[in-house]
């Protein structure tokens, strides 16, 4: 951490926040610029509320030099974390795909789609039991039923479940029954359902928040890990900008950026940030292309009565089509499904 | 709800999308532009999942008539909400005025904020307990402890206590120790939380959440009020944009438009909005001038040592000063403290 | 400028980071953190492209310590800059209130706008003769025949008048005919016209962009000072969020920013930010409130046929309403129009 | 166009709307819905300007069914564009590759990097003469005497070269010297430019706005092209977000959507939008396969003294190794370089 102190700060300012650092076990470096005195701090800063010393007199800028995420750094863990789930990898050159509906609708639904997702080539099934609507008036999911239709899937298929968890209340119930806990975009700062799932060592697909940074992104997956539980796997859905024609602007980019910074896979939903289903297969392409480890992608054999988000979803035959061209780009950059 | 087709629509397509209507309880009105179909739905659409039309062939786009919020629409109530708490009331001309530190720190700060605010006017007190904070290394509040308190403080002040509750696990100790209870803006989408409050009778400050609309916003009253309680107040507390010297960007003229589209009272939060102590005082008289029914203010008697968000508290004398011209404002708008 | 170098950084990329500081006239101090070397450079950096540094081997972050921008800013010049048009001030304690219509529409309507606008105490007459509008099929103002009629309402009137210029083509005609020129939001960043009005001695009003920082808007506002003009007023008009309720989001925390960061006047336009007539009075007392050296109100004596903006627009008489309130809120605070 | 009256709009309120569309020579189709009216208007709409119906008394919102671009939509030309410069194709299968530096510096320089873009398979060389710098006091280009270091390179390699124009002032200089004219990001609603490029038959290159949408976009390329200059490559080059990794969000969603609602080439930039040059080849690689026809890339034989934008290019080996994943991802997708 560096503190960049005012053209007019006096001495004495300087001399009370180098105390106020040495008081909380800092060393400190001073130098002279033309017109601003430095104060380098030494020593492992993470416990401190920066924010804390912007208040001091003299002070004007605090400039963070460490990353703020630690566990999830590939600094101090230079190799890729491969996230296994019951024997399936993600990361290291494994692509995880997870294709299913928006939501769990009946048994022959999610049955029927799980059949055909699998026999495309995806290695685990998504479906929404609980769902996160903007109006308390939508459907909100089959809930607990919902859980239990892809279990059943899961025993003729075989394919792990995917599944999001919007409350701690039902914690237990996911850990027993689903495979990848996923935490959506509106729960990425839920802190307190974070912190309860760094108790288990249940994987978890945290999905980017709507508006959030990668920084933010990564401080979610450290509050997961700082619990104990490594299994993080990153998703990119898009994110809010100005653009009307899609739903959220995908950003490609997080993905090098997200390898740079972290070990952990990270893998995209082209469905949900697209918010519709002609863009779904060019992006799909292009994660992979920019890297991904893995797609998340909506799949329904009848798209026009789903309960939810039927626009973004494609049918299984496209589906189909699509992981043959998947397939065929995995191999020209050397992964694995 | 209208229904634009697109250009090379055809009849059937067109029979499909009224089918689905109809079987859905609503009538069709078939309308012919130059080169769109416009099907108009009459009847209440606001259970019909729209996404779900937009997945027919030949549909276009979907176009929300009716606002999507009922409980908190000023159409169906046009007089301001008045929220009473212990006889303390906000909206309809009355102003709330919360302040207080960040986080309570000690039985013996809280107490003394406490009374340096009543002395000053304010009419409320507001406390972190429960911190949400990015990353998991940081201050996350003294907990139940800073509730207790809390608590002693309204027993010395009589001032009614605002904190912020993060997880359903506590609601019960919140609506039995807490007279307004403040769900922050990174919960403001944590649906199950929102549920759970909508079936208490507690008034509740619900803060927008960092990039969301006005529309999400009061989407999210509406989940409260669904439950049946119509307790809500709502505040303003500032947008993530581009700018950088701001901490957010607070949106002043949100309060004019929730006025106008909302009969909840809504109040505005300087502090968090601007992240700096020089910002409080103009954003806190503009926002009073703007029609804004209260205010949350960050006041620390000693905020270098505060153990979160010092850079943004400004001093009780400080505070004092600008209550002397928040009254005169008020007096000049007409509103009472 | 700091630069922190990466964790693994060689001494020999240290070596040539500083040898091309030094070859640049510039001195340089090391210093180290438990991980990171941070490079100080000492001496004016300004002319340097910070952007260079970046490629060098083991860069990982250039920090700047110092503001970009020079004559804009307080640091070097304490005093508020007062703009004289014509003995009329704006700055310091002076507010100047730009009242017209969005586009100038025939003799008759200029000139009747421009008597009531006077009546109510405006001291500046606005309105577009060149209009920048989103589609080239959209009306594109009178062009040099507004030009005329403004001077003929100036005439009338002696309001001095405020158009905006969108060439360089135009600047003759617009320095001898027009008192204060107006750079619009679209050309904030149209460096090759900042460049030429620096050139003259003309006062401009610089719309902050779209999507603007303040810094880059300070940065434009550099470009015309630069070169030698520094009658500059900023104008505050909304910036792009994700908001819909509202065409733009006023930033009302830009005021108390920009009087910190730098000594020019600036006025705030809450008809363009806002969008909705309705919206006017209640921004337009708070930007007063907020510490703003003016307003500029879009004003019309028939709203529903102007060929512009109609929307957003007030009569004569809710201006004159509106007068009656600002004129006390300016004595509240000390200020004379 | 679709107007939605309030709730509470009076028979007379609807008939002036009706009145006012029919003197415009446009009909009116009325149709009742539960709790609004429906005023569908038939006829071109496109020159009436819809802000202002939102001021007549009982208006609530105003639904755009047509786009608002004509030339540039694929609706009225269902084909693909194929710009041709100098027998050089951009468009339908046939991808231009520009490389080059980001400035133009000496004629040594231009002219290896020239060739060695060639060699590795670009068709056209880019290079700034003029550049649009943030800062007054940064390098803002080499100016006319850039644009004859270009001509050399041009008549050395026989590659058609880009150019980014910033002033009116050079329309004729660029027309003669220039293979296609860029307009940069923030030049995007430069209407003025815009509309005199128009009147020239040459290629010009429109890059998107730093917060533009696609609409935006669209209808700045409509600007060019009504004045009869249908010669119009489109370039994404990232957008501003609150992500801080990278310089902006490269929005390749964009891609598809462009090609659905457009008939022109769209190109994109990964080198400006990421701002880091780790960043090009997952990007450049990712747009192909999202469908790009193109790719603008900066490749600098000395990045580290580059005197702007050093960080994002890479040297000509890296973009000699990308070129060989280029063409390959090429024939995957069927596209000719």
């Amino acid at each position: 951490m560096i503190i960049v102190m005012d053209p007019n700060a006096s001495m004495e300012d300087i001399n009370k926040v180098s105390s106020c650092l040495e008081l909380n076990g800092l060393r400190v470096n001073l130098s002279k610029g033309d017109s601003h005195m430095i104060v380098g701090v030494i020593g492992d800063a993470s416990k401190l509320d920066s924010n804390k010393l912007l208040r001091f007199d003299g002070v004007q800028k605090i400039v963070k030099v460490e990353e703020p995420f630690k566990k999830a750094n590939r600094l101090f863990k230079p190799d890729d974390t491969i996230v296994d789930v019951n024997g399936m990898k993600i990361g290291g050159g494994n692509l995880g795909i997870m294709a299913g509906p928006c939501s769990v609708e009946s048994e022959e639904q999610i049955i029927e789609i799980a059949k055909d997702v699998k026999a495309s080539g995806a290695n685990f099934l998504r479906g929404g039991a609980f769902k996160p609507r903007t109006s308390p008036y939508s459907f909100q999911g089959l809930e607990l039923d919902g859980l239990k239709l892809l279990k059943k899937a899961k025993e003729v298929t075989g394919l792990p479940i995917v599944t999001e968890l919007m409350s701690t209340d039902y914690i237990d119930e996911f850990v027993e029954n689903v495979d990848v806990i996923q935490i959506g975009a509106r729960n990425m700062q839920n802190f307190d359902l974070l912190k309860q799932l760094g108790k288990t060592d249940k994987p978890v697909l945290l999905k980017r928040g709507l508006s959030s940074t990668i920084e933010e992104w990564l401080m979610s997956a450290e509050y997961i890990m700082a619990g104990g539980n490594e299994n993080v796997i990153l998703c990119e859905r898009g994110i809010r900008t100005f653009e009307t024609y899609t739903r959220n602007t995908l950003d490609l980019s997080a993905i090098p950026v997200v390898k740079k910074l972290s070990h952990l896979p990270v893998i995209v939903d082209p469905s949900h940030a697209a918010g519709y289903w002609y863009l779904v297969e060019p992006l799909a392409k292009a994660a992979i292309m920019a890297g991904a480890d893995g797609l998340m992608i909506e799949v329904h054999n009848d798209p026009k009565n789903a309960l939810s988000d039927g626009q973004q979803s494609i049918k299984p035959e496209n589906f189909h089509d699509l992981m043959k061209k998947i397939k065929k780009i995995a191999e020209f950059e050397g992964k694995t499904i």
